[in-house]
């Protein structure tokens, strides 16, 4: 028989699988039919003009691959048990792939299907009053390659998986210490589990405890992670209202009658006012938690940047019914894609939620873990957080008087005591988009408050995220701002 | 009022600190009553003999915590607003907290409340066959880290987010091209979703696609890892069974009424058997998916290594109705502690399953994914995997010629044609746990296979993982055991 073959000696792709790619598709495609006998590998290498190793070794992946099937002393012939259905496709030879199957989705996938997911994507400004990023300019890089290479150099142990399924050890225990210090939270090493990012601590809590249908109370305006990751595991969502104090805890206590199971906070800085949850609504939340049997998810993002005043001791600290689950995270510390976070849970949940880290990725990278131990033993973590605090205070400091200055009486502003952002009423009779669009046209991308609420979206409420920034940018920026809208 | 205070001028605390502490406790237990008017700092100081500056540190905190407030003109008051409920609470001073309230689970928390998970806690013994454990002292660990030096050092970029939660961008093409190349996988570079290894992969898929009571079909033995994530998101297991090429086809049809939604294959290299699944199956099982409209998993986690044939093409690229969700991992290749697998995903999978990711830990670590882009592009990976599959051969093939010489015809070994295990069938009159024993005790970690049956769990079989070893552990390794349970 004669097989045309397309062969091109110029392509970057060696003959042997240029043979081996054009018998398959004859194969496929039908051109080459089953029980088919086909040349020897000595004709076919003749009538192509090339050599015949070169027509044997794709006749061998071929053969291996079970396209062809050899009967000793009759030749090579297509395989016999290719299925029909497969053969005649003329799609084999494209990328182009036929319309997909109609997918049924777990309940979990379906909310998810239908919940848009708000990313950063942020509009490319030369000024972004973006939140939750911290500065990177003054991050110890030098120190912290230093560390990676001492991890990577001293031995191959960091190669391998660490044996606990809740994170490095000694990071658990360094963690421990920090938390013991510096929030009073009391702990042992292993109540502390490792995770990727204070994201998956939530996702992990909340896939263990929350069933479609339970209820969640949450701060209104709020942290949308938490509320996408709750929405689309099926939870009912409790707004419950914020002043300066925090969580109004009589408005919670409304919803007594609801079967709430979990009680999600942001005491030390509430996301995004910025309160600081008092003492007294504290315990009496924790009073309230235990009363009713509900478990407390305390989100403690950014307590380390508090201005004048030292941290209220965390709830967990202050808890003595086992109620709290408490989640920090070193991406706001430290950088963003730095993915190593952790929660503390009581005792009796410890196994449990390893188990459920384990199965839902395993681990977080060892290395990362080694050089964090040191940056927290070897007191780098402490210092560098005196350092920005400096450094934020002084941004913060500019941001409110550059504020001031340019909207006076026009400008309220809240959570200025701690966190890298602010809260900012503006009065004005612009909506919210136009001032976003006019701010976007000078250059200056803004972040306003309304997708933070679930209900009665307020007016001329925005973030503004200042860590990154230089003082110059934050007065260059508000004033664009202030020239942009002005009415 | 006279306030005892026990002060250590010895201890490690700083004055002021003890005496915020002893106040604090002072008032969680009563002893300092609500409303009740505290010394002026004057008057403390002189009854403590420390200087006032020292008090008036501790009193500002106790301010700023709520715990005391003042009145301009009359003095300083325990403040009237803490909950009665917390006050007299003797546990307050210590550590021990009260037993826990009863939690509720979600149906995916009490499954894995009940379930047994077993990690990796292998007995410390001088040789183990443990299995999935790549070699990792040839590592390229110079070259390693001079790319992690290199991003490190070249700008401040990986210290933010990339901008994409399926993942880097670059990496997602180099992939691509890998798979493209390697595996004949055909899929555009954003079909790629970056994981936390391959476990978090198959868990985002089982936790989108299944729903309580959905089946799924899997090899009969087969990987555990994925048995329990498929378990604890409710769904329904239907073994199949395996043979020499792989899932045998007609078992799996026997099936179709039983509203079957996913199946889960390992064809390059059936877990645990090593059976590569032979093409006219790997084509009847596309159809008889695409017909059923049923997703199949393609889990590819060792493809790399195959001894003496090249590869079969993955499901992936043979498919052409968007049925095949394939997964790959690095773990295996490079270390086990680089977190770094993927899915790839037919076109209209794509935007959900980005979702998920970004709402179960928003995406992994950048500083990674920038090495292992420079790692595949400069053609590290594969002259890697080239020099790892010639190490690999020659221990396998000392595996085989040792068990072969040891037991003779009382082993059979099967899977020997890829992969870095095998799994070998003794003849023995002793059951799995006394050859365990009997192992140990010479200083030889085994593992049955029993574990990866979910059925019928047979007698004698064992995986034996010889990757991380060296061919003279291997030699003395098979000695000692075939001399332990010698009969």
């Amino acid at each position: 028989m004669d097989l045309a073959i397309r062969l091109d000696s110029d392509a970057p792709v060696p003959l042997h699988r240029q043979v081996y790619e054009e018998l398959r598709r004859a194969i496929l495609t039908g051109r080459l039919s089953k029980g088919k006998r086909i040349p020897s590998t000595r004709a076919l290498a003749k009538s192509l003009g090339i050599s015949r190793t070169t027509v044997t070794v794709a006749y061998e992946q071929l053969l291996s691959e079970g396209y062809l099937e050899t009967t000793v002393g009759s030749g090579t012939f297509v395989c016999c048990q290719l299925p029909d259905e497969l053969l005649n496709s003329a799609a084999i030879n494209s990328f182009h792939k036929e319309s997909h199957p109609p997918v049924q989705l777990s309940n979990y996938g379906a909310i998810l299907a239908n919940t848009e997911i708000p990313y950063y994507q942020e509009p490319n400004l030369p000024i972004s009053f973006r939140y939750g990023q911290p500065s990177i300019d003054q991050f110890p890089l030098k120190l912290w390659r230093k560390l990676l290479s001492r991890h990577c150099s001293a031995n191959l142990d960091w190669l391998n998986y660490p044996t606990d399924a809740g994170g490095y050890q000694p990071l658990r225990e360094a963690i421990a210490c920090y938390l013991s210090r510096s929030r009073a939270v009391q702990c042992e090493p292993d109540q502390i589990i490792i995770t990727s990012g204070s994201q998956q601590a939530l996702d992990l809590v909340t896939r263990l405890l929350i069933a479609p249908g339970d209820g969640i109370a949450l701060e209104e305006p709020g942290y949308p992670g938490a509320r996408y990751t709750f929405l689309t595991q099926g939870a009912k969502l409790y707004p419950v209202a914020v002043d300066e104090s925090g969580l109004v805890i009589e408005k919670l206590t409304n919803y007594s009658k609801k079967s709430l199971k979990l009680i999600y906070v942001t005491p030390s800085h509430q996301f995004p006012t910025g309160a600081v949850l008092s003492l007294p609504r504290r315990l009496e939340l924790l009073v309230w938690a235990k009363k009713m049997g509900i478990m407390i998810i305390e989100d403690d993002y950014d307590s380390e940047y508090r201005y004048g005043e030292r941290p209220i001791p965390g709830l967990q600290g202050l808890d003595h019914s086992n109620s709290v689950l408490y989640i920090g995270t070193f991406s706001k510390m430290l950088f963003p894609s730095l993915r190593i976070g952790y929660l503390v849970v009581p005792q009796h949940l410890v196994s449990l939620l390893t188990r459920a880290k384990w199965l839902t990725d395993r681990h977080s990278p060892l290395l990362e873990q080694k050089v964090l131990v040191d940056f927290l033993n070897e007191g780098h973590l402490e210092s560098y957080i005196r350092r920005m605090r400096t450094h934020y205070n002084q941004l913060r400091q500019i941001l409110v008087q550059t504020l001031k200055t340019y909207f006076d009486q026009r400008v309220t502003i809240l959570g200025e005591k701690a966190g890298i952002h602010l809260m900012v009423r503006l009065k004005t009779k612009l909506s919210d988009e136009e001032i976003i669009h006019r701010a976007a046209e000078v250059g200056v991308s803004m972040v306003t408050a309304q997708p933070y609420y679930l209900k009665n979206k307020p007016k001329g409420e925005f973030i503004f995220g200042y860590a990154q920034l230089s003082s110059a940018q934050i007065q260059e920026g508000i004033g664009k701002l202030a020239l942009a809208i002005v009415e």
